[in-house]
């Protein structure tokens, strides 16, 4: 097995799909996935995991139950803990890297139309 | 407890140590560290642990047991599989992010001069 690098900037160049998670990396069991976001994503949480959002182009606002808005730019992070409600939302088009275990859905609790599988680059 | 992001640029600019590990958020048992790497790390391997290693300015190659050299540039990510022997080189200064449990030793299964603790941001 040859241990091949990864190029995120190629990653994002190579679906147009939005909000369809791509994962660029895994490890241990956690995965790196690639994401185009383009405005409001579902209130959800994920029972038992934090998941980080790190905008790699473009920006976006994070809503979060109780507390003010974080809003982020490209080069900024931010970890949602686990059980914590929270809402993505771009006013344009974003590409954003999350990180969080590799079977974590999406929607997290909710499933509605925005619920995607998460497939390989 | 008030969600916080944290900016990669901002915290680069915070300490200039290289080689030494900053905690820049923390996931599940997972961290991301910000490290200033320059010149050449001993070769390594952690037992049971992958490791990704992600470059956010100037560029790094990883050399790496019975096989090519990987060259990473800024945006570019590999990970090394646990176990796998590894050395991480830089001509000139380089800003990389590192994904790998908190806990992991910088050296991994050697100790010596490089070897630092990992402290948070």
């Amino acid at each position: 097995m040859s241990i091949g690098k990864v190029s995120i900037r190629n990653g994002f160049d190579s679906f147009d799909e939005q909000f369809e998670p791509r994962i660029g990396a895994e490890l241990n069991d956690h995965a790196v996935k690639l994401v185009k976001v383009e405005g409001e994503f579902p209130w959800h949480h994920h029972d038992g995991i934090d998941e980080l959002y790190y905008v790699f182009t473009g920006q976006i606002r994070i809503d979060i139950q109780e507390q003010q808005t974080v809003e982020l730019e490209a080069g900024e992070l931010v970890v949602i803990p686990a059980g914590v409600e929270h809402r993505p939302v771009a006013e344009q088009e974003a590409e954003i890297l999350l990180i969080e275990p590799t079977e974590t859905r999406n929607t997290g609790n909710i499933e509605n139309e925005q619920t995607a599988e998460t497939r390989h680059l």
